[in-house]
């Protein structure tokens, strides 16, 4: 969905962003009363591509546990919108689009992103696509700070909201862990100042090595510990060398490698500032109540056990929050020990949960 | 010290290197029974400038909360050594040493180090110096696993042990976060597969990202929350940049450029690298209690609660192990919010921990 200079994206860098573009996908049908609509809010290194074969990766939709016909989200009950995010570089516009004034890609010249500037984008296309109300937003992760986000900014749009292992606020140790990872793209000396795309090289390598730490976060210790332990790769013996003796070893290189194909290394370090940027209470005097107050939403807070990037603490907080203004709010923590990663992954707590909620919510909707 | 051919090292990897040598320090004075030695054995990133200053960063000794006058680690009683161990960079061969067969530094044809690799050498130490038995070892991180090593190798020698936020082996996960380290550094052009001593290039930009990652993971997120939280660094705003806009930002940014002053890129890779081959109960026929069977060593085992990178689980497994074939072993885990650097850090507690495990031990060794 392309937007001219008539419709600019008012970004909180004080930049009216414009032209500008939002790439999405949409599963199901919407109904006559326009009630069905459901936003999906993707993460951090996601897209729009929920439940369909990836065009890049030709792997399946990202989030075809959750969402699908007589899944949870259910597409043949619900019209399910997915978009990427703004700084993204699945076809929203982001630091990779040609910036107009220069007629080459914007770079670090783009403004940085916020999670009100995501938000804000898709309700530009909601306006666009005709879509006054969602019934409901979900998404995990960075995804979640934008279901909170969405809940803050636009109460009287969204019937229901189901932020999962997701944080009001980007901790310490999370923006630690971000500006590692950007360090490690900016050392790239192919990185070039962001602007990599002028002789078409591609600072891989960084982006590798911020993927690699990136994903120790997303698993717990548990979990590694299940899948690899301390199992040699194809040997009976290390090797005294500084191959991947190890499969853990072997296993992260490949996330590694995987990932720089289908991800722009600016749009990570975009994503990975606008997590950091995310304070919901900041804009709320400080209080995080006051970004619920009169809230209408009714609210599921998800968390697991063993995720230690978005631990349970964070998902309390919301929900001492949304308790603190009467506001519609069940909270459930998924004993599990995969880690954050657990909300992309096969855990029928999860889709027990949210479909259930999603259920009780239809019916009071009349849907 | 230097070992010429006629004492070369023999090490895991199957190298018999020579020559060779290891430099250490000493404080306090032997006595004349030659019984008051304590080997203090350094972590990863150490070496053997426990309590005097520093002679490239001109710090005060790293461990000078521990050991020192009237410490608990009391130089006015102990003579203590502490030795940089093999594959280090400060005096003692390691990469960056000359390979007398080529003229030029080993590189990565220096064979891979191990923990016990570290403890032959100290052992070679301790016989040149006439120090048969040693009243005491003790370490913490990588430290503690040479004070395991020690008891296990050479049990008749060691009198007291004290293995600090240590464990019998390495996890997956911290094999991750290492992997993700040494990619950070072989990343880097200026690594040049570990030649970058041929055109005086130094990978300084990835052995930086490799310890702003691993500093994260020494630290726990209470801390971190504590000492930065989202504070911005000087200024009141975000600047909608990639700037090191947060504290933790900058104080991350500074601990990986004063690391890359100070440290060898090669020598990161080594010694991360022992550590990530380290699985004590691997050399007795996967029991970790045989590694110690028949032991007339006391341990005293400490964890902190808030160290995640060798959580107390480690130590308890040490512990049960000691317990299985009756050792003596005293265990404490210290309530603190400081991480795994705890052992390095103000920590009464641990004071009084080793400050009285010490002095029983010493009255019982007629000290």
């Amino acid at each position: 969905m392309a937007f001219g200079a008539d419709r600019p994206l008012a970004m909180d860098a004080g930049v009216l962003l414009a032209p500008w573009q939002i790439a999405y996908q949409t599963y199901g049908t919407l109904n006559a009363a326009r009630s069905n609509a459901i936003l999906v809010c993707h993460a951090l290194t996601g897209d729009q591509h929920v439940a369909n074969i990836h065009p890049v990766t030709g792997k399946r939709g990202w989030w075809e546990t959750l969402v699908g016909p007589g899944r949870p989200v259910d597409t043949d009950r619900f019209f399910v919108i997915c978009a990427n995010v703004v700084g993204g570089c699945l076809g929203t516009t982001g630091p990779a689009s040609l910036n107009p004034a220069t007629g080459e890609p914007y770079g670090l010249d783009f403004p940085v992103v916020t999670v009100r500037d995501m938000v804000r984008a898709q309700a530009l296309l909601l306006d666009r696509l005709g879509i006054d109300n969602l019934f409901c937003v979900v998404g995990g992760s960075m995804g979640g700070m934008q279901v909170l986000q969405w809940a803050a900014s636009f109460p009287e749009r969204v019937f229901a909201a189901i932020p999962i292992a997701t944080a009001c606020i980007h901790s310490a140790q999370n923006i630690a862990f971000h500006e590692v990872g950007r360090q490690a793209v900016m050392a790239d000396p192919d990185w070039r100042g962001g602007r990599y795309f002028v002789d078409g090289a591609k600072p891989s390598k960084g982006l590798a090595v911020a993927r690699m730490g990136a994903h120790i976060t997303y698993l717990s210790e548990a979990t590694l510990h299940r899948k690899f332990g301390r199992r040699l790769q194809d040997r009976a013996a290390p090797t005294f060398s500084f191959d991947a003796d190890f499969q853990v070893e072997s296993y992260l290189r490949y996330q590694g490698e995987a990932f720089v194909e289908r991800f722009d290394a600016n749009s990570y370090l975009y994503l990975t500032r606008a997590m950091d940027y995310f304070d919901l209470a900041a804009d709320y005097g400080g209080v995080l109540a006051n970004a619920f107050t009169g809230s209408r939403t009714r609210f599921c807070v998800v968390s697991f056990t063993s995720d230690w990037l978005f631990p349970t603490a964070g998902s309390r907080a919301i929900v001492h929050a949304l308790n603190a203004v009467a506001a519609s709010v069940s909270f459930v923590e998924i004993e599990t020990d995969k880690g954050h990663d657990a909300f992309l992954l096969d855990e029928p707590e999860l889709f027990a949960t949210t479909g259930g909620f999603l259920a009780a919510a239809a019916r009071a909707r009349g849907l």
